[in-house]
């Protein structure tokens, strides 16, 4: 699954093939359309293909946490507002848990805690995390419109935006491989928050492609979902080429 | 504190009064200008006038609590709309529990199903009651306007709207008390609702109240709270005009 990233398009995402539709996708032919987007995720991105290799050095890391936290930081702001577009109370009973997830139960919970603690960790100091003095306005623009993406489509094309989850469980496992072996400097406390991930994502998706199966059975809705995620999948591709190329060396 | 209902202005809400700010109100001063709100508080509604004094009949009854159910409804969705627009995971911590107080924990838990079977008490089929038959176009449309409101105002302004919580405890009391002396035909268990905001509303207006306290320290974000505060006294009285004017005996 793994894309040829030629030089003839360093600069832009490998784009995903949409399916061409005649009829609807049943379930499960709609889950193999989805996850055949993979090769566009953020993953084949060169920035994480050095960070598997072993090729970033410690400032690149530290670029790259300290960017990354905009992010964390939109992440239970877009899924409120998908559970502001939802009318569904069972569903917006489970979609509350990301949000539980991201901003924890208690001061110094949660993914975004985590996430900043991955940056002391990389030797960031916490006050330069949290004050988002190395947060490139590029990759703040581009976080804030997932956002506006979520709040302004349709709810259930912002669940499918959610998919890239889909991919997630790779990229952590790879995190949780790569850095012991390539980066002794980091210690392995670092790695809780791709742990937490490891338990929480793939219940997230589950959730996730349950809801876009169940909702888009037509031609229409199911093109819109890939859309969604197309959307997503440029975005993450964004962030981390603005990281890639503000560090580069 | 309760309002004279001239017939020169039935048809419109009593005013507040806005104070005139020169200097910025403190904690205190602030407080207590947002509750001399109060007599524009949908309480002093002629509809709610005639249910504290026995009056309602079962069918006006009936058509209250199937179109409040479009309100109980959209209230999950504001809070999220807030919490989108809320950078603050501290802030959003707490007002999520606003989520779970609407939505519970479970299926058949939470605000939403126990207005629900209020309205089954009341003698409207549950059926009836989900599908929204006999909301107004009216009370859909004022309901809407208020996660509107949430969504596209500063998160602050939308937490000052909620601070109508602040004359709820009465309303409910009154209810509780009203309800088994003039209409017996209501059964105890239609009380729950009531008796869960009553713990629950002095907890959301402490929160709500501490925010704006915290946040509002200027003349224009204090003339801000008092127009959000304003915004949401009129659509309380919107809803329960049209819902009394449908319903008029």
């Amino acid at each position: 699954m793994t894309a040829t990233l030629g030089a003839s398009r360093l600069a832009t995402p490998p784009k995903p093939q949409f399916p061409r539709l005649e009829h609807p996708l049943g379930a499960a032919e709609l889950e193999q359309a989805l996850r055949s987007f993979s090769g566009s995720y953020y993953v084949q991105h060169p920035f994480h293909q050095l960070m598997y290799e072993g090729k970033l050095s410690q400032r690149q890391f530290q670029g790259w946490v300290a960017n990354r936290l905009a992010y964390q930081r939109v992440v239970p702001r877009k899924d409120a507002a998908i559970l502001s577009n939802c009318p569904d109370p069972a569903v917006r009973r489970e979609w509350l848990q990301r949000i539980v997830d991201h901003d924890g139960t208690a001061a110094g919970t949660g993914g975004i805690e985590l996430w900043i603690r991955l940056g002391v960790s990389l030797g960031v100091p916490r006050e330069e995390m949290e004050d988002e003095r190395h947060v490139l306005p590029a990759v703040r623009l581009i976080a804030e419109s997932y956002v506006t993406f979520c709040r302004t489509k349709p709810w259930v094309e912002a669940v499918a935006s959610s998919l890239t989850e889909l991919f997630a469980p790779k990229i952590h496992q790879q995190r949780i491989e790569a850095f012991p072996r390539y980066y002794p400097w980091i210690p392995d406390a670092a790695l809780d928050y791709f742990r937490s991930r490891l338990v929480q994502a793939p219940r997230d998706v589950h959730h996730g492609l349950a809801i876009v199966q169940e909702h888009c059975r037509t031609v229409e809705t199911q093109q819109r979902a890939f859309e969604a995620l197309a959307f997503k999948l440029d975005m993450l591709w964004a962030m981390i080429d603005s990281i890639h190329n503000a560090y580069s060396e």
